[in-house]
Formats: C-alpha cells, structure tokens, sequence
C-alpha cells in the first residue's frame, strides 16, 4: 500500500530473492544498466559485497536474505534434533563468512540476530527453519515500514526553497522524499557530489534523484566549501554506514569533511543512522582501506603513472558535535 | 647554470620556442606520454590554452611566446613608422585573442605589458621588433632565475619528516623543491590530492613528485578532512592562479575548502603566488565556469545517466585570513 503513495526508487530494496535465487541491483553498472546479479548461496553473496556490487542498505538486504538461500540450500533435513543442529552450523558458519566480508559495515551485528533466532529454536525445540525464515521475513517487512516512514519524515524536513547537499548515496530514501516534495509542491534544489573513488554520487544518487523527477546539479566533491561560501546550500543530508552509542557515525569518505565545512557555514547537518550501542565512539569504528587501484585507474585504464601509490579509506567518521540531527531507524 | 644544482621538471618550463614553433608541453597526456604540441600562432595558442593542453605557469609562458611567435610571422617590415604601427596593431590583436581565452587567469595583465613595451618603442622611436623580443626574452629569463629561487625558498620551508599535502599542481616547483629536499638529506611524505574533474594530482603532481624521487601518495579529494583529522598532514603548499591586492588568491576549485579545513586543524598552510594589486579581493576575480561535460564524462565515456546536469567552477577564492604565509614571485 505504501509502493502507491511513494513512488519507489531501485535503489529503495536492491535485493529481492525468487524462489532459489537472490536477486541483487549491480549498482556498478548504474546508470547505463540496470541488471540484477543472481546469488545463489553465501560465496556469491561474500563476493557481490566485497566488489561493491551492492553496498549500504543493500548489503544489509544481501546479507539478511543469504540465510535464506542457505536455509533453503540445506533442504529439509527434518526437523529433529540433528537435522536442526546441522542448520544452526550452516547458519553459524554463513553468520561467520558474511561478517568476514567487508570491514566497516557492522555485519556481525547484523548476522548475530539471526544466529539469535536459530539458538532460540533450538532452545524452545521449535522448527528452526521455520522459525528463523518467518522471523527474517518478518523483520525486514518491519524495516521496510519504518524506511517508508523515515522517507516522510525526510520529506518533511525539506522546505520550499531548500537547496540540499548530499554525498555518497543514501539507498533511495532521499530521492524518494524528493518525490514525495514534489506532489507536496515543495521546490527543493539538490546538490549531488560526484563521490570519488567510486562516484556513487554521479553514478547512483544524480541519477535516482532525476529519475524521481527532482532538480538535481552533479558538482564535484571539490566545490563544496566552494558553494558553501556562495550561500548555494541551506542543508546537508547524508547517509551513514555505521553508528555508534554516542551519536558518532561513519559514512563514506568525505563525509567528515562535509560536516567540518558544513559547521563553519552554519548550515544544518542531517544524518539517516541506524542506531547502535555495539561500538561506543567513531574511534572504534575500524575504517576500510580500500585497495588503491580504485583510486588509480578508471574504466581499467590507469589515471597515474607507473608506480604511484595511493591511499584509499572508503570510509570516516563524523563526531557527534557535528550532528545537527539525527534521523533513525531502528534496525534491531 | 642554476638547472646543474636543481633538477628540472617538464612542468617547470612547458613551453619553448624553437625557431618559428612554440613547443607546449601536452599536459592533458601526462603521464602516459610526455608530447609536445606545435603553435605557430595565436589562434593555435589560444586553442591549447582553451583545451587546457597547458595551464597555470604553462599558459603564462604560451601568452608571452605567442608574441614572439606573431612577431616572427609578420615577418621583417622594415623599420619605419608604418611597419611600426602595424606591428603594434599586430601585438594588440594578439593581446585581445588571447585576453579571451579563459576568464580566471589574468591575461590582460599579462599580455598589456607587451602592448607597453612595444607602445614605449614607438615612442622611442627605437626597433619595435628587436625591443618587443629583447624585452620578453629578458623578462622571461628573469622570471626562470626567481622561480628557481622560489623552490630553493620552498625548499627551505620543508623540514626533516613533514608530511605535505598540495592540491592540483604548482608547475614543477614544488617537485624540484622536493628533489632539493633529498639533496639535502630531509625526509619528507607528499599527500596529493586526485583534484576533480581534471586529475592533475593524479596526472601531474604525482607525477612529477614520484619522477623527482619524492615519496608521494596519492589520495581521493575527500580524503583530506580525514588524513588532518588522523593528522597525518603537517603542512599545506599550494599554487595559485591568481592573486589579489589584499592578499586573496584564486586557485583550482577545492583549495579554498582545504584552506578552511588547515584552519580548523591549525595546520600552516602556503600558498605561491604572483602578486598582483590589479584586483583589489577575492570577490572580484571572474571564476570561469568550465563545461560541466568535464564532470559528467571521463576519458569520453559517460559518468552519468543521460540528462544530468552538471556544475564545474575550475576555480574557488582563498580569503587572505586562511593563509599562513605567501611565498611570492613577482612576475611584473
């Protein structure tokens, strides 16, 4: 019912599983394509996260929708003691093989819940195949209705006359709160970074935001202080890919600086997190360093020369001060 | 004599005069190939400038040989008052084409020296010829004999174990300061920022840093509020394009957010300039605004999705207040 009134973006729910076979959005090939990689069991799962194939929300989505590959891989075995202990040993060794997938994304946070579910039927000597598959389905309708939510309370936020920036991607809620100004008849102005190494802004967000019919301007990530100086931005909205107990998030590289500028300017910074009380403050967020041929190449063909080296955080951390506000949703 | 102690990089001097050719350095090659472009005339010059084949420095060096270009090409007139006067009308023309060329980089300022030289000869009553070509080869060997002061003066200003960041490039300077630098047993780390759209961090100071023999990393602009948050950056050193009377100074778009985050990091941040008191502040210099197929493309494929649009100020303005010290040349 929600898909009528917000005209949904694919970067919204990237990863939807028919039957055997997880379809994931190759966000890489965005905007010339728009195809879906078939994932099949937690190897090709690993593998479409650790190339970037899908990341953000959507790897939350993948990793969530693996167990049930496996679940399903495993076949029914039964629903004895045995066959449920070998299920809760797939599940624990999926759990184990998605965390050890990518560094910054809390994975184990993610993956522990769902371990959470499979002990517990075990414990209760309830079907742990039923019982962890209905909780999995369930639990992601529930994300799915407080994303919904939290792209109205996006849109809400925007006024007539806005002119936002916004870095890196944040999975199709801002666009689709873009959409949803428009049938308020809000005008707002958005500002896209390119977002290098990987330009997710040039190559995700410009494109979603015009695909949901908003006025979107690519700049690139050098012309922030720039347009921050020319009074071009009145906010900041961003994404995050982890939060800690304290307020403090990390997003992707280049976020911090934003929000460095953003203060200095007086222009309110606004924040899509995921609360969590796993890590207590920014400084232990272990950041991602990337492998630097991402910074060195494009398109496969070399930017450099021979054997300059490159130094490639994909991530960093913005500290609590610097939060005008944060929008939440709670995943757990 | 001074090139036998310092060693000299191709972006120090990217464009000679040989005979009847201007030889310019192809920048936009680098560092797959190291070419050099024919102009024989302004409208050739005009051309590379335009094409941003050469830039900073470089463009200087093509406005000031495309004179001596042009003056060949009227060929020997003799030494009368109409040859005279056609040969001034012949500068002046030259000084308007190429006063058109691009916005940012003060041209007219340039190129109304040479109109003077040759008003003054008229008046004089001496060779317009002979004093015009006298007087630019005198004023360009006195420019190379200051510039190669500057990188023993930038030299001196690096210490044993800095770690530099700089923002597009500084015309080979700061290469030759860092080849000086080994010469004299100082270690120092260079961070060089990609610098969007155009990679002349990637393309050139990397570049020439690593062809020097400087230990050099490259890294993503956004990644700068992140390396000084971590502090890994003890010094800023960057070009500009050009100065003004208070002290402001115009440079590659993304200098000024790089200035405003060493403030906020207090770390020492330089600049080399030209000083110039043709333009009273920052306000008042023209940014160019490139086209924004320069944002949207790479290596001629598309970046983004069909009808993005894109906006790209080449340049940005440094206030004088973020600058720790100017390390000037004065060109005039």
């Amino acid at each position: 019912m929600e898909t009528k009134t917000i005209k949904e973006s694919p970067l919204f729910w990237p990863a939807r599983l028919k039957g055997p076979v997880l379809w994931v959005l190759d966000e890489t090939l965005i905007p010339q394509k728009l195809k879906y990689i078939k994932v099949r069991n937690t190897k090709e799962a690993v593998d479409v996260i650790r190339k970037m194939k899908t990341r953000a929300f959507g790897q939350f989505l993948v990793v969530m929708q693996t167990f049930l590959l496996e679940i399903n891989n495993v076949g029914n075995g039964g629903t004895g003691r045995g066959p449920s202990l070998r299920l809760l040993n797939k599940i624990q060794k999926t759990a184990e093989a998605l965390n050890n997938s990518r560094p910054t994304f809390p994975f184990a946070e993610v993956t522990s819940i769902v371990v959470r579910w499979a002990r517990q039927a075990i414990e209760k000597k309830i079907d742990i195949r039923v019982f962890v598959t209905k909780s999995i389905e369930g639990y992601l309708a529930g994300i799915r209705v407080r994303r919904l939510e939290r792209v109205r309370k996006i849109a809400a936020l925007i006024k007539n006359g806005d002119s936002i920036l916004t870095h890196c991607n944040v999975s199709g809620e801002l666009a689709m709160a873009a959409y949803l100004c428009r049938q308020q008849n809000k005008q707002a102005h958005f500002f896209a970074t390119e977002t290098r190494p990987y330009f997710q802004g040039s190559k995700l967000t410009a494109w979603e935001l015009q695909r949901m019919g908003a006025d979107v301007t690519l700049v690139a990530d050098n012309a922030v202080g720039s347009l921050m100086a020319d009074k071009l931005i009145n906010k900041v909205i961003v994404g995050s890919d982890r939060s800690c107990a304290n307020g403090d998030f990390a997003n992707k590289i280049g976020t911090y600086q934003i929000a460095v500028l953003a203060k200095e300017f007086g222009i309110p910074f606004y924040v899509l997190t995921q609360p969590s009380d796993k890590v207590k403050t920014g400084r232990d967020i272990p950041v991602e360093i990337r492998n630097p041929r991402e910074l060195l190449t494009y398109l496969k063909r070399k930017v450099v020369s021979g054997v300059v080296s490159g130094f490639y955080p994909g991530f960093d951390v913005v500290p609590h001060e610097l939060i005008t506000k944060a929008i939440a949703i709670d995943v757990h």
